[in-house]
């Protein structure tokens, strides 16, 4: 069996990490006899300078013709003044998530008993956390319709919140049945006392519901997930909301964890899913051989279990990395007294032996 | 002098808390010879069983003819089944708004010394927080243009984020103003890498800066400043930003605090603002004299100090509350070990004792 995967390395650490995550796919490869070809392809800044254009349409084919992609990191100050839509993030991420039909993105976020105090929360309060959060990613405010006029006074400028019942459908199936493999709790947030969109999309969510009686459905308003989030995050299991509300949601929960350095994410539900670390491209400490490969190799993890359907082989990955975090190794992100300060490649090497 | 205010005790612990801080604006009314008329109104789930209608037009006319209003709080779960537009927060509190032209709900959230262990959020981490949110209140995603219609596979539902140059000027202005009261700092919160109402809202904040040259302009992406608020919150000095974004991240912030119950918010833009406490009506203690009065009380401190200009009474109220909090006096929702319970009028009464 070989699998196809498109290297997207993109910019700033995303050079550094990407290559570090398929040292760990080649292993896991070499121990289970699975083969993988990865073929480079440009997006982000990068592509810009290269190309002009930060999703050069030999990216998209390469990506359609993969079973599965794998992205480092976009952007960086050096493309900041571009005009939005040709801007590395908004010009290659919103276009790729379209046009390839990754209408979820998946963020699992957990903490890990190793790395308990770095959060800025309190360990007690941190404590059995392990949520999945399930982001509507192509439709909502971010794809409805835009424009600007002029009016007395200047402009008024407008984007729509827009959903359908069978874009609701879609990403509310995926979500019970992530809930169903897991501890069958789904936590469904809207804003359904003031949005029109959000009363659509709470009676599809409940009209579903029947169709999975073994989890239970609850509602929160948006407003009060966020609270609910930094209050006692420990009560979720999994959520699932709209594209913009699940952007400020999934990046505020990221701060339960240690570091964003530690959290993988997967675009799915169109032919082939896209693999990426949460975080940015980090231009601060690129080429320093400082950055945290973990989230990305996590993320590979999340490409073996969501796209191969290799179970054992990402529950492998994820042991090795908890076991090497046990011993006290630590990128700089994680680092704390006592404990042994390690570089992008030899955080790899650890998790290799330990494989 | 006499003002007069406009009392709407609302619902479950409304009727509670209210009439302490009454007490505490009576006491300031004979220390500093001002006097103050108090006439109540109905709103809410009381005003819902005996007129039929969360926001009577009697209402309405009552605040209309007053200097200010304090409103305790509304809704409870005798109401929760009744259809959106007649629900006691959605019926009562939007409309108000609206017709009052209440543009800016204007949110402080700072940590106090004494209460300091009581957040999810690490001391360290909360240390010199004090900061501002300005939500913009009668605009953006909450009153855009709304529907819903039958499409192939069910129906499609809309709500419009919509802001005018002159709406994002006005609450601009304010959040400049409030800036250059304090610590001359304003981060405008947006998403102008997806959004054109969000290009809009940036656009407008810079042309304006130019008029403000004291005070220091950032602007940050609202997932972000979702994260930032957990990360390091004692960054932010004034936050402003569009109506729903503001409605997450002001009860996001709200946990920075030791308790809901100390937060105060002012709705100010009209011709008479609305002053309340950030918490709601907590149907689960109501009746029981165990609810903070302490959100209240700081909510008439603003409302001398936005709506009278009584800047030095307000500073007394803070200050005796402090003293009060430092003797160690607590209610339920911040006790400690060690501490002193007290119920709420025990409470207002140590808060007269300081005065
Ligand atoms: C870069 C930006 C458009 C993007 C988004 O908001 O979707 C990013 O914040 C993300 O969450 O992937
Ligand atoms: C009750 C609800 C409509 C209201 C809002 O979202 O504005 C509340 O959450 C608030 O923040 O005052």
């Amino acid at each position: 069996m070989t699998y196809r995967i498109a290297v997207l390395p993109g910019d700033g650490i995303g050079a550094e990490i990407v290559p570090q995550a398929i040292r760990v796919l080649e292993a896991i490869g070499a121990k289970y006899g699975i083969s993988f070809t990865f073929t480079e392809g440009l997006i982000g800044g990068i592509a810009i300078d290269k190309t002009g254009h930060p999703l050069p349409q030999e990216t998209l084919d390469l990506c359609r013709n993969s079973d599965a992609i794998l992205l480092g990191a976009i952007g960086g100050p050096k493309w900041d003044n571009l005009p939005t839509h040709l801007r590395p993030e908004v010009g290659a991420l919103l276009p790729l998530r379209k046009e390839l039909g990754l209408y979820a993105n998946v963020r699992p976020c957990r903490t890990y008993e190793a790395l308990a105090d770095a959060s800025t929360l309190k360990k007690e309060v941190l404590s059995g956390t392990d949520m999945v959060i399930i982001r509507e990613l192509t439709g909502g405010l971010y794809f409805g319709a835009k424009g600007r006029e002029d009016v007395e006074g200047g402009q008024k400028a407008w984007d729509t919140m827009v959903y359908s019942t069978p874009e609701i459908e879609r990403i509310a199936r995926l979500a019970f049945e992530a809930a169903g493999k897991r501890n069958k709790q789904l936590c469904s947030v809207d804003k359904a006392n003031v949005l029109e969109s959000s009363r659509l999309w709470r009676e599809t969510v409940n009209r579903l519901a029947a169709e999975y009686p073994d989890i239970t459905v609850t509602h929160m308003y948006v407003d009060n997930a966020a609270m609910q989030l930094v209050r006692r995050p420990s009560q979720f299991d999994v959520v699932v909301t709209e594209n913009t509300f699940g952007d400020i949601l999934s990046d505020q929960a990221s701060m339960l964890s240690a570091s964003l350095g530690m959290l993988a994410s997967a675009s799915i539900g169109g032919e082939v899913a896209l693999y990426e670390p949460a975080h940015g491209s980090a231009p601060d400490i690129a080429g320093q051989k400082k950055a945290n490969p973990i989230a990305t190799i996590l993320s590979v993890a999340m490409m073996l279990e969501y796209s191969f359907n290799r179970v054992a082989e990402a529950r492998d990955i994820e042991a090795a990395v908890e076991k090497v975090l046990a011993k006290g190794f630590r990128t700089g992100d994680i680092m704390e007294a006592g404990k042994t300060l390690v570089n992008t490649e030899e955080m790899t090497n650890r998790v290799l032996e330990e494989l």
